[in-house]
């Protein structure tokens, strides 16, 4: 994952001019760069925490795992077209494969409980998982409403990642006094 | 084999416009790369396998590690052509990379059965390669093929692939049943 | 950081003729890839030595670590800049990254302490961390430099990387019999 | 090192047409990748062989490594040179890297010689190291045989690359039945 972010960096072009105005204009460009590290950051992260709770590696964790990748090795090119072109269509596509990349993910935790066993630490460490439940429902969200206001999505997409960054504990504490 | 992968995606520019229209347009560069993604999975799924069972590495397995990273180090040229003129001729290179990673990778197995013993797990584990010995046959099919219809030569790398994404058992079951 | 190393290189572009002042127009490019190499250099020699010590990690010191990446995943896209426009305003960007790059770094290196404690042997490495604290104020002079002179600032970052280069005990014994 | 052998398969463009000309065209271009690709292969393998072989790592030690994947990082851009424009001036250029890059090994083989003992397996595994001293002579000729004749000096380039994929002990052989 340290390549993609890295390679995302490669997209943001170095600027014509040498001026003030020459940078702002790589505005877009950078606050999606901002967006889609912090994405992959969270990632990275969550990945870290499965990959100390997994015991045993076989055929279909390889390929769910590969299917993670295979979505988020295409969030620079969704991160270059939203910075170039911000508009309805390239957010939306951005959303989709936010959506996707974390269907993956659900995949490859699935497949972990599975061959680990329901009673597993990885199983319980997991639990209910809220944030994985949760976040697809605002991907769809965001990429409905980015036909309407792109930046209403991309509000949304920030929410998300937000959501990601405040600790487990504090989150699902706020979700059960509210039940 | 991560870095070969990403790398893949930085040849799939982002479009111009931020229209459907011009996301259409990338339609042959995205399968070509979803293609060489499951291609590259595969590989990397099985040199996984291969690497669990090796048990000492010389100098000649290193290198004919390094000549199977070569063919594949390609892949993305080679997708990137393909993706951007779909023709006869991209096709069937493509396909020949395709052929001489195959070739490469028979090699490598070769090398570390040699220095592992036939009786090692290493060569237990391979066993008969019915899908090591057919993909080449597909290639060179399909690399003629292309001069013909290179639609028809994809058809068969795709093929290739989902031989390969079919757990082993079934297929080796498949193929003793029709002898 | 090898990535972030080797990817720099690629904003190196082949020159356009085959001649000497062909590769004399890329002196500004070149010396400025190897400020950066040098400066990553540093880093990556400091967080080996960092990870050495550390005996384990949580989210926290994750963060903190993907924060040091994120600032350091900028360089490539700095040195670009000021590499084909060499002027104040580059020149300040490039100095605003190493700048945040290294509180990024203070950051970290205090997640650490606080979660091994003051009385471990990261602690005891660290130590007064002299460099770590003078880093930032040539930084900040090198900043508000490169509006009247970038060369001048450019002499500033290379000062800091020979401050870093100079083996530590020789350094802090010159500074402690300033004293 | 695998990040720099692939990021220089980038180097390799796409042809424009999908015709065997167009293809064709990049002969210097695959001839220089192939040829910059096993220099980087000998360079891994005995790489691989010396991390074998060392203990403990000193910060004088990780700055000679460094220095050697500077030079190292600098083939991509001297092979894309030389291979979009043949000529005396970016064949020297690339055999000037090729030979700052043995003397920084040459460098790091000391530094690892000099911490480990001249009795200990490192030392006696480098030995009289005919190849790492005979290596920057062809160079050097080739550098000078350049601006005569940038082929003669590819073939000198191709020679090196033969003696070290030559195993040893055949070479040291040769060489002592000749003195």
């Amino acid at each position: 994952m340290a390549v993609i972010i890295t390679i995302m960096v490669l997209e943001l072009k170095a600027p014509e001019g040498a001026s003030w105005e020459a940078l702002r204009a790589l505005r877009p460009a950078f606050l999606s760069y901002v967006l889609s590290f912090v994405m992959l950051g969270i990632y990275w992260n969550n990945h870290h925490h499965l990959l100390q709770a997994t015991h045993h590696v076989n055929g279909r964790i390889l390929w769910a795992n590969l299917h993670v990748l295979f979505w988020l090795s295409l969030i620079p090119f969704a991160t270059a077209w939203m910075g170039s072109n911000f508009d309805s269509f390239p957010v939306a596509i951005y959303g989709t494969i936010l959506l996707l990349a974390a269907i993956a993910y659900y995949i490859l935790v699935r497949a972990l409980i599975a061959s680990h066993g329901k009673q597993s630490p990885i199983a319980t460490a997991i639990g209910r998982d809220f944030k994985g439940k949760i976040s697809p429902l605002f991907y769809v969200i965001a990429i409905l409403l980015a036909f309407y206001n792109p930046e209403y999505s991309c509000a949304l997409y920030v929410t998300v990642a937000i959501i990601w960054l405040v600790p487990d504990r504090r989150i699902e504490r706020m979700y059960e006094s509210r039940d």
